[in-house]
């Protein structure tokens, strides 16, 4: 299949068009010296906990996860969880910073179908999206959380289909995070995988069809 | 439910009758200076990936998922796996030492019954438990892939029940492994968690009934 043939360019949110990581500074802010493993053991466990949920049949919304997530790294890094820190903390999930590059490449898609396609429901999303200078350039923000099915279930990727339209073969998907790209492309999307740490393919029985250091690398499948 | 009720003891295998960090020394003597990293990113991997192919419907036996994790481990340490080297780690796979208490404690269970119940295939399992001392201890070794439904989802622990032919009450089982515990608390078996590092109970809705420093602890259930 040529590129020329993509009708709709769906994106992961969360370390694909928003930097997880951008919530060190508060998490350093308010525990001192502590902010990089928390951020680190929040975003690991927020994951984690989303697959193990969904394997148990113990499906709850991606807020509450992250929440569970965010007291189970502090009660590791041995850093005491107020109501306040809490507010603090979840209130900066809503504002993670998004790469710079993702309005320019957004812009340039506009004759396209674009979506965010998340396992964030809309609780977290819509803030997040919002808040971005790029909300009006998307077409539809999709959220795993109408068919309470975690990605990378297949029955998740198809909610893009079922909402966008499109057959699979016409998606061109791009996440930062391999799990999510071994979905999608297990499921039948083309997809891009956005490597921005160089870091290395998991093993999971399927590849990306393109690999880029950030997203400007998809605009080679722009007419 | 009084303790004297529960008919069978079930262990999980890998971390909980078997240290799977018993590798390293086989890793740091093939990689020097790159055998934990190894070894914590191969266990990690492996079980992610458990985790991945289940959610993706791509089952495939925890032995080739254990290779493609140690694959995975090597290249990101920049350790460069030969046929040989593979070898040599899938095969100290199958000689993982066992806890040292495991023999004592399930010497006072031979009035109930016992089992494994792991997500191993048997192809790696079976060597695991014939080369250990009490491989005639145990009644049962059960393992996930007589029905490709990898722990913590309900239809596993399913096998138990029917292997056993108990109910889940009368089950107390056992795991060093929180998602394990999760899994199992969820689908309704009496849990005690082996925690033998002091590590952090997860937070997935469900906590353990029980929790030991080591396998000895759950002797407070025998009569």
């Amino acid at each position: 299949m040529s590129h020329s043939n993509f009708k709709a360019f769906v994106f992961d949110a969360y370390g694909t068009l928003f930097d997880v990581h951008s919530v060190i500074e508060k998490c350093n802010e308010l525990y001192p010296g502590k902010g990089e493993a928390i951020s680190r053991v929040w975003r690991q466990k927020q994951l984690e906990y989303s697959f193990l949920r969904q394997l148990m049949g113990k499906y709850a919304t991606f807020l509450a996860i992250t929440r569970d997530a965010l007291h189970y790294a502090c009660k590791e890094a041995g850093a005491e969880l107020t109501e306040d820190t809490e507010k603090q903390l979840i209130d900066s999930y809503l504002k993670l910073q998004h790469y710079e590059e993702t309005e320019e490449v957004l812009n340039k898609l506009q004759t396209y179908r674009t979506a965010i396609f998340s396992n964030g429901s809309f609780d977290m999303l819509n803030p997040l999206v919002d808040q971005s200078p790029f909300s009006s350039l998307l077409d539809e923000v999709l959220s795993v959380d109408e068919v309470k099915q975690f990605k990378p279930t297949p029955m998740s990727y198809q909610l893009v289909l079922d909402k966008l339209g499109v057959r699979r073969e016409e998606v061109l998907f791009m996440s930062s995070n391999t799990w999510d790209i071994a979905g999608a492309a297990s499921f039948g999307f083309y997809t891009a995988w956005i490597n921005r740490q160089g870091k290395v393919m998991d093993e999971l029985g399927v590849k990306p069809h393109y690999e880029y250091g950030d997203l400007r690398g998809i605009l080679a499948h722009v007419e």
